[in-house]
């Protein structure tokens, strides 16, 4: 629980790492090393979907979306971009944004059901948080 | 091609039918009972990224999939709904909006990969196009 009184689903919580809480989302870092996967997750309770979000914080949502993919594509270069609202196995509203590649073990699938992921090691994590955290400001 | 010259991927036209034009995005239907599944095509030649297009276009893009959205649940009230921009396969961006349901046959997996379409019938086509061509105005 935050300081607000929101918190994270733990499954959420459990499989990927913190990078920065932007105005209205917390943005994490997926624990998969097979493409750049990061999460935005807004700080509403029980919200499940965007269009029942209140329309200003919709709004500021759909920006921070935008810039995370800004960030993902400018300091990874991915082929592609994923941005996904699914929500079929965690009801807590988040929003995936993939970096994807025509050389990664899915492509061109989607990710979600490919295969076991693959952590990051200590250096790796802490690489990969110290340049997206840097960029994402 | 249409009076501007934008052009739908072939791809994406045969496995869809037309519902409406909204101010900046086609709206399709994909020939699939498994699920309600519409998609919307920004009317923008050589798009590929949500980031990418113009910012006053993108503005417009999220509200369309905010409205598609609330008409595909006020109508056939999914458990859930899917919103995506994956484009691995299709490069021309379009955006998912799918309705899902608990007993659907890929649930909770996407449904991207998930065994073949079943394409509709020509009554059960007749009528979802006209439920949802009048709910989406």
């Amino acid at each position: 629980m935050d300081a607000s009184g929101f918190v994270i689903d733990s499954k959420l919580a459990e499989t990927s790492y913190p990078l920065v809480s932007l105005s209205v989302c917390d943005v994490r870092l997926v624990d998969d090393t097979r493409w750049p996967w990061l999460i935005l997750i807004p700080r509403v309770n029980h919200a499940v979907e965007l269009i029942d979000l209140p329309p200003d914080i919709r709004v500021q949502v759909w920006q921070e979306i935008d810039h995370v993919s800004r960030v993902l594509r400018d300091n990874l270069s991915p082929d592609k971009l994923n941005t996904a609202a699914l929500g079929n196995q965690v009801r807590q509203l988040h929003i995936h944004v993939i970096g994807r590649y025509t050389d990664d073990p899915a492509w061109p699938m989607p990710v979600w059901g490919a295969g076991d992921a693959i952590p990051y090691d200590s250096d790796a994590l802490a690489s990969r948080l110290h340049t997206l955290r840097a960029a994402l400001g």
